[in-house]
């Protein structure tokens, strides 16, 4: 049973230590677009997810692994990098290409944001597509819960505060007890404001401002969707696999 | 005049880097306490305070002026350190104490994010007890306007937060333009969810809750009190003094 009281909100990678996530159920949060792609590529049948923390890592695992079960993935800055397989699009991890596939996952945010919660009791990848299934796995925790959004190079980004506000809100059931964290109250409040048109107020984000100069607005489109999925991915001995519960 | 769809706000001191303050007109934020003991100690008479960065910095300084004129001011972690004539406590900032005198004026926050904004155009100091003071300084500013909350060591603080929520409802009459940046509608949603009974609500938030079992309650009331005075002061050549506008 949940106690909303103790869930506390970080509002991006930076604002945290590792050990703050210590013995915690974590829930990593990267709207835009390291979440929505992981959950994507285990729609569309992915068999496991290693999240590294640079391209020195990525290369060094490539490098030891047989390169045809294991694709290499990610960007930087938002763009696909040099030489690897696919992007970070959620739009490319299409089911003729990720299926039974291992994949090497690097983004600017979002894993080394996965990357600190090695140190959990519990990690899972939360996005819109799947928020209803998060939901209801933090529902049976016993642990404090932490939502962990990765934001935007320190600073915070709306859409992954807007995510945690909304699994916040989902919790508690739009009443939020007034002992609760000030990170929680602040989520809360973003969603309370501005959750009735989740995709137009994403589509303003200072992050889909800069995405749409480089991507177009496709893949933005595609993360606003609420609930398309009930997986629930999660991180294990340094793997994101599907859950078992 | 001032264009509300620039104004940015930073839920922490950790959270920019100095840069991103350069030829910005800077709002600095630390309700609980050092923004409202630095407006105290100006309504009680002082003549200016520096801030400084660490314990190390105030001695330094503290060895090289007259004792007579000067007091050394501040805490580490809640409580006034020992040797220091002053803690953080705005109550403690009295006429018959500060009047006429320079300020060495050290905190675990708030003072390190002044420090910050040494490369900033202007830099204010806002507290509750003197927002509108600040609104109507901030209303004629050309530059970009960056918000700064000081937060607590790498976190955000609900009541610095509320602040900035309550400068920017203050500035935009009520109406955010869509095209406003993603950390001023954090701080808007949450003044718009919580601004109307600002005391209980800051009595609730993490900080206050600290506080309490150090120094009681007394200073968090004092602190929430909003326009009990139209003191601005502004960060000059290092130095905190009254603006002249």
């Amino acid at each position: 049973m949940v106690n909303i009281e103790t869930i506390d909100v970080f509002y991006s990678l930076h604002s945290f230590q590792e050990d703050e996530l210590r013995d915690k159920t974590v829930v990593i949060i990267d709207v835009l677009r390291a979440s929505s792609t992981i959950v994507t590529a285990f729609m569309n049948g992915a068999k496991a997810i290693i999240p590294v923390g640079d391209m020195g890592e990525a290369s060094k695992i490539a490098q030891n692994v047989d390169s045809d079960n294991y694709l290499l993935c990610g960007e930087k800055d938002g763009e696909k990098i040099e030489g690897y397989d696919l992007g970070n699009s959620p739009l490319e991890y299409l089911k003729e290409i990720v299926e039974g596939k291992n994949l090497i996952f690097n983004t600017t945010n979002g894993t080394k944001a996965i990357k600190k919660s090695l140190g959990s009791s519990k990690t899972y990848i939360a996005s819109f597509l799947n928020v209803s299934a998060i939901v209801d796995e933090l529902k049976k925790q016993e642990n404090e819960i932490v939502l962990v959004c990765a934001g935007w190079k320190g600073r915070l980004a709306f859409e992954d505060m807007l995510l945690a506000g909304n699994i916040i809100h989902l919790l508690c059931n739009g009443s939020l007890p007034n002992g609760s964290r000030d990170g929680a109250k602040v989520a809360f409040g973003l969603y309370d404001k501005f959750g009735d048109d989740i995709s137009t107020v994403i589509h303003q984000s200072n992050h889909a401002t800069r995405l749409k100069d480089i991507i177009g607005t496709s893949d933005i489109d595609y993360c606003c969707q609420v609930d398309i999925t009930d997986m629930l991915p999660r991180l294990k001995e340094g793997m994101i696999t599907l859950t078992d519960g």
